[in-house]
């Protein structure tokens, strides 16, 4: 580990390390892209019980990490996600058992078909390569995505945040016993042995070719940093500011539940709404409902002066509002006209990330699910769906807005890339 | 049209040209995200006629690209790649009919399940976005490249080579009446107004985040310094260094035939075979027909010691023959120890674009297919059939090596998005 501050050999020191450790990376991602299905999951297995196992270590390792944060004025918000006990290493070991459970996607046939000459050529998946995660105070995230880019084949470099570096090198500890115990190379997951911030910058310049893809996992200054430096394709989103737009054709009850569901369940998820829109045409009808909802479950609303009137406790939205990422029980709502309203305000102020419309008019949700840019679009339920699991993907390894490679939840097929391989009995191109 | 010639005030011009061309060809895109099949069918076959009513003025314009490349020395090669005719003209108009004639990705669902709450999730198709594509000197690319991005429900920002100015501006002239005749907008496809080479700079940059995605049509040159410095993504290939490896188990006479074709059937394109690996246990067998073959049809074979001894008129092959890609009547050979040493040549020396083995052991092969990290590798074929419309996916805009998003030909499908479209009657997110 080495200092904040670098002098000149230092700073090269870093330079190489790193360059080595993204060439070990690519070594041990030619490896794992041909393991078996069954080695995969049997060093699954072993990682999980090691994480048990090492559970004393991991907890040592973690408390000296929360002593510091305490010392540094850290919140309590940072202190309580960066904090380890019992059931959180279980729950992170649970996590690695469910990934070993799902479907492998690699060497699985995406589509075949046969060419009037008898070529028959078959699109199937491969590993990406090497993925890159740098992310925040989280330990449970070196544990997730170790896992998850182990299962699809790809071997990972994990740059976690300085304030979790002793709990993420003794997790890190324990997934490499796993891997040693079924023959696997430890460098399929790899840690950046250094909090120095400068092995960042050397991460998104892609380690000379050895990166094939970042994945950012933290607040907006950290993703917004990685989207703004990386030479390498990023999989990440900014944020998500998701709408709700009730239409005019809604039920009202459900516009009611499901924008109460939308905000409330988890306010601080990128899949909580954060602005409501609310038809013109059925404002009396449902906007009642709908806030008055919100307000008795403490939400605070701010308003254009249209839903103003119809609580006084509705406080005035400011320009401003409708471009924020709340990620607390505040929304912000506004009056529209119609689905083209809502369109032209989400398109406007929106960050292609999940909207939902409520409506029982099938037309008018087409419309919407069309005409929407957004990664996930919802006909009549919550944007809290925007999750992995939810799909029915299993685990994700975060969320995408971009429209390259992967979009919405990033999951094992995600993670994946593909090759033609093509079968004939000596086949030769005419002309 | 500006001097190569800069002062600070053109630059900045140039600049605010180039991001004001940015943001209609997003607008555009917005538009044509929309637009039914049957509007972009019509669109396209007025296109086609377009062309085929400006034939005068394209021949002209082009006539004078022609002089001004003699005049200045062109090679004749490449004033054969710009020279257009009657011929050339209505093979254009021919591709962008062929073009309509293909299936419309866009709407299309990729996959569709139910969720055990009800929960509706399809995954369907969307355009990417705004393509930019960088060429050098053929002007079909321009009518090619507009007909396949408009089809994929994508702007385009076109940027040919200097050369080629004129020939492409009054191609794209016939392109925008197409358009208008069926109320398209004419910034669906847009054509750089200069050819100063910041212009390809600011296209490198993205536009202000409206190009998604960059398609280099052209040389090393070209292709080399858009992956350096593209700032957004890139679908591409720097070289074809493809290779064809003939097993011990092969059969000789396929042996002979397919290396002949994948060398010489077309030793220019980016699928033409570059090194031939023989199998030492097959050598005597394989070696004197293949490599006999390849001379008589006049192709320099460099091969190492052991390929110069089955003929006398192998020329010896250098280190740096294994990484070169001749695109000309010339092949480098050498001998290996079965398909691992193929594998391993490969992984060292190859481009991940496109290799063949040819054997009649079915489990050699499937090591050979499962193993070797390209984007296209076939058995008992012809290395030249790496194309999208051998592959039946009708045009293509290119054949990218990258293992993001798109990888082998990049065919209308490769020019596409998705989004998760999700239909309930209510659903809220438990817990």
């Amino acid at each position: 580990m080495t200092t904040a501050l670098q002098t000149g050999d230092q700073t090269s020191d870093i330079d190489a390390d790193m360059m080595a450790l993204g060439q070990r990376a690519r070594a041990a991602a030619r490896q794992l892209a041909l393991v078996t299905t069954e080695s995969k999951n049997a060093a699954l297995g072993a990682m999980a019980e090691a994480l048990i196992a090492a559970m004393a270590d991991i907890l040592a390792a973690n408390a000296r990490d929360v002593a510091a944060g305490e010392k540094r004025g850290l919140s309590s918000a940072f202190i309580d996600r960066l904090k380890l006990d019992d059931d959180r290493v279980r729950a992170m070991a649970e996590g690695i058992r469910a990934i070993a459970a799902l479907p492998d996607p690699v060497g699985s046939v995406m589509a075949e078909w046969e060419r009037p000459n008898g070529l028959k050529i078959a699109r199937v998946r491969v590993p990406l390569g090497v993925i890159g995660i740098i992310y925040e105070s989280r330990p449970n995230v070196t544990a997730d995505a170790g896992a998850l880019c182990l299962k699809s084949g790809n071997a990972v470099i994990l740059r976690g945040g300085s304030d979790s570096y002793h709990s993420s090198r003794a997790i890190v500890a324990a997934l490499h016993r796993g891997l040693s115990q079924v023959g696997l190379p430890q460098e399929a997951i790899q840690m950046v042995p250094t909090t120095d911030r400068a092995a960042v910058g050397l991460m998104l310049s892609g380690l000379g070719g050895n990166i094939d893809v970042i994945v950012p996992r933290g607040g907006k200054g950290l993703v917004g940093r990685v989207e703004a430096e990386a030479r390498v394709p990023v999989f990440s989103h900014l944020e998500g500011i998701c709408h709700v737009y009730v239409d005019a054709a809604a039920d009202t009850e459900m516009a009611r539940a499901v924008t109460l569901n939308a905000k409330m369940r988890r306010p601080g998820i990128c899949g909580a709404a954060e602005t409501l829109l609310l038809d013109r045409q059925g404002l009396d009808r449902h906007g009642p409902a709908v806030i008055g909802a919100l307000l008795e479950a403490g939400c605070e609303v701010r308003g254009d002066e249209a839903v103003q009137a119809l609580d006084a406790r509705v406080k005035p939205a400011s320009e401003e509002d409708w471009s924020l990422e709340y990620l607390d029980a505040i929304i912000s709502a506004r009056v529209v006209d119609g689905v083209a309203g809502a369109i032209a305000h989400i398109e406007r102020y929106g960050s292609h990330h999940t909207e939902s419309i409520i409506t029982e008019d099938d037309s008018v949700a087409k419309r919407f699910l069309d005409e929407v840019d957004s990664a996930i679009v919802l006909h009549n339920a919550s944007t809290q769906f925007a999750d992995g699991g939810e799909f029915g993907m299993g685990a994700e390894i975060g969320i995408a807005t971009g429209k390259m490679h992967a979009r919405g939840p990033v999951g094992l097929e995600q993670l994946t890339s593909f090759k033609y391989q093509v079968r004939g009995n000596g086949q030769v191109r005419p002309k």
